[in-house]
């Protein structure tokens, strides 16, 4: 096992692998900048080193830093958390050239699954069903043709996208005519590549996805599926497990198919398959997530698996001691994404000081989360101030706990999305499971965020 | 269902039972004294009734006031928590001549078992091994002949004392002739019985209970059992479950037979049932505690049942929904009671305001905790601060888990025992599991308090 590990990231998730570390008694060595010097990551890792200035590309995307870091501390491993560079194959390359292990899958795996048309065809092949879309489109007039034959609506999607980014929804071959040329624009500056691909809209769609784990010896398993489609903006805001209304057998099956084919590209580590699911139960393969996901606790509150440590002793080359059989799921588990956002004013950003800090406790609440009374919030970072997860024995309970920890949750000094929670577990569709990737903007005004 | 439940309690508990009204949509009414007017549970009711001045038999303790504050708020039940009045039949009494449902057992069920001596016979006759025990005794005369035929070493208890109160190990009969009086001048103060029975002593005891839960239809289950024996002066510290060592067929065993005798003598609600374990695994009943314990969180943590709602289930009149077959136990729970203590001055109570706070949170980690920044500790009730419950796969993951949310703990202002804990942690013994009764006395100077 590992001595010593590098958390590549900052925030909950910098905390949620310190845990981890903590728990296995392996040293945690954390990277930080300048504005997250007196974070609690920070503060309770068992080392430090500042590797730069706020803005990410000056510290969190410095891949020579972080490698020095490590390279001076004696680690002997790189967990990156979510976002950063979790999926920066250049940064896996460096890792593997001064013997540092990534811990997460190979580069190969990495490239095949970061290109979303790559990935498709990928999973196609070994038996998983995807939804009919184009290649990659560079010119507006073989979009045009491309979007004549998928026909409207449609989705056009940045082929290098992920996390919900570079996602638009098009309902005529007028607003694909204006849009095309945005989306190019954008996907080149933010993604440095303006590959495009439609595909098919599906009304009132699903978003589920599959858990997978895999060793470096071919053994597998997948945790169940998790229903993301409480989004806004294609940023989910609560996930649950297990999936409301879906039948049993249906997510069963997407599971095993989904294990299946990880397994057959030589997949390793933790990893997440991306579907939709559409109003006659069809489900179609959307995209992997080779990483870590933040909604990663939700299945651990339904397996009682710890993900991060199963990440760490894969890593380590230990062989998985689970067994598809021994997996059981128990009860239903819901988590909020609490994010310093104005939800009045359009989720408009915050910033400020927490002036007094209390999270809610008590059976089955879970809080993830970097906050203490006194954390400044940096202006340099994504607004997920907290991830607030719940268990009970069914969903109704699991709802009605959720409401009462989001009415016990203290965060004074900060807008927080707390009160669009609340909205959002009292909505009818909510509460009756009734959820679809659309379902926050369409009930926009019930919701009271129009 | 009720609408309303009058909480008779103060601290984590009333926290507790507040947090189970508002997840069943029932509203909560707490009784406080003047010194508990900015407890966290007073601000988190839906509503407040001040009962008298800060020590308890003015408040707390004073009956008329808690019936009138029920009746006044129109509530349908009071829950008793711990302690208090959780035991005392003439509460139960007073609660049923106005119409108020009292959440626990019946008067009989509680009188019966209030009576160690009375409980013990009961509970022989219906199939549970005790320990040889003497009648009640009143004069020194007939105690000391009860002593020659027990034999010493041999515990000396108090009748109607409860909470590891009133118990004493004595080794000769010179200290008995000594302590006798004592015990009984004690006995009479504490519990207004100088009533004293005697019973052998058992070597290296483990202290095992068993959580029962019955409806008013004679439907019944056990909840497995929990490992009490980490104690300081009768008192317990630490609690887990299952238990380390002991054979799963043996405790399988005390729980079906708690769980038999219970249903006997036709008790009802939540209740728990003592049991000292010899070091060839015989066991016997010790008594029986007729409410909910402290320790209640390490059986839902392993069992996923909410304890606190199923007694105000039971109490509303509704059938068990559990059946013994249904009720399985996973992973390994231990609580850690946080105390206003100072371990290394003799654990003498300590008040104080508390200046900062920060309770540990991530995967497997429970809080049950009245505190927040700017709490000040009241000095007229007992000591506990906090529960700190970890759940975990594992017992070796289980105290890892424990100890990193021990480090990561943040009381500032107060001295508290979690130092003691971590201490009480890494002893060999303590990670062996090879605890019992008088481990941590034994143990003191390698615990650090002596």
């Amino acid at each position: 096992m590992f001595r010593k590990i590098l958390i590549a990231n900052r925030g909950e998730i910098a905390l949620r692998v310190i845990r981890a570390c903590r728990e296995m008694g392996i040293r945690s060595v954390i990277v930080h900048s300048e504005a997250d010097r007196e974070s609690l990551p920070v503060r309770l890792a068992d080392e430090r080193i500042c590797i730069g200035p706020g803005p990410s590309g000056k510290s969190y995307l410095n891949i020579p830093n972080i490698i020095n870091a490590a390279l001076i501390s004696n680690a002997e491993a790189i967990h990156p958390g979510y976002g950063f560079l979790s999926e920066n194959t250049s940064f896996v390359e460096f890792c593997k050239d001064v013997n540092l292990t990534f811990i997460g899958p190979s580069v190969e795996a990495m490239q095949l699954m970061g290109d979303k048309v790559s990935a498709r065809e990928a999973m196609a092949q070994y038996g998983l069903p995807t939804l009919a879309g184009t290649p990659v489109l560079h010119t507006l007039e073989e979009a045009q043709q491309a979007a004549r034959e998928v026909g409207f609506p449609l989705m056009l999607k940045a082929v290098a996208g992920g996390g919900g980014r570079g996602i638009r929804l098009v309902r005529s071959m007028e607003e694909f005519n204006r849009v095309f040329p945005i989306a190019q624009n954008e996907a080149r500056e933010a993604f440095r590549d303006d590959g495009i691909y439609l595909e098919r809209f599906v009304e009132k769609a699903r978003h589920i996805e599959i858990q997978v784990l895999v060793d470096h010896y071919g053994n597998g398993v997948h945790l169940g599926e998790r229903n993301c489609s409480c989004q806004r903006r294609n940023q989910k805001v609560l996930e649950e497990a297990p999936s409301p209304l879906l039948p049993r057998e249906l997510c069963e099956e997407i599971g095993m198919k989904a294990i299946e084919a990880v397994k057959a590209i030589g997949y390793r580590n933790a990893g997440t398959l991306e579907f939709l699911v559409d109003e006659q139960n069809r489900y179609y393969f959307m995209e992997m997530n080779t990483r870590l996901q933040v909604e990663h606790p939700v299945t651990e509150y339904v397996t009682g698996i710890d993900l991060v440590k199963e990440q760490i002793r894969v890593a380590a080359g230990l062989p998985l001691q689970l067994r598809q059989e021994d997996i059981k799921f128990q009860g239903h588990a819901i988590e909020c994404r609490i994010t310093a956002e104005d939800a009045d004013a359009d989720f408009r950003p915050q910033t400020g000081t927490v002036e007094a800090y209390l999270p809610p406790s008590g059976p089955g609440v879970r809080v993830d989360s970097h906050l203490y009374a006194g954390y400044e919030i940096p202006p340099h970072y994504d607004s997920l101030l907290a991830k607030l997860i719940v268990w009970a024995d069914t969903r109704d309970e699991a709802i009605a706990r959720m409401q009462r920890a989001l009415d016990e949750y203290t965060i004074e000094g900060v807008v927080t999305t707390i009160p669009f929670h609340k909205r959002l577990l009292s909505h009818k569709k909510f509460i009756e499971g009734d959820t679809y990737t659309r379902f926050i903007q369409e009930e926009a005004e019930a919701l009271g965020i129009s």
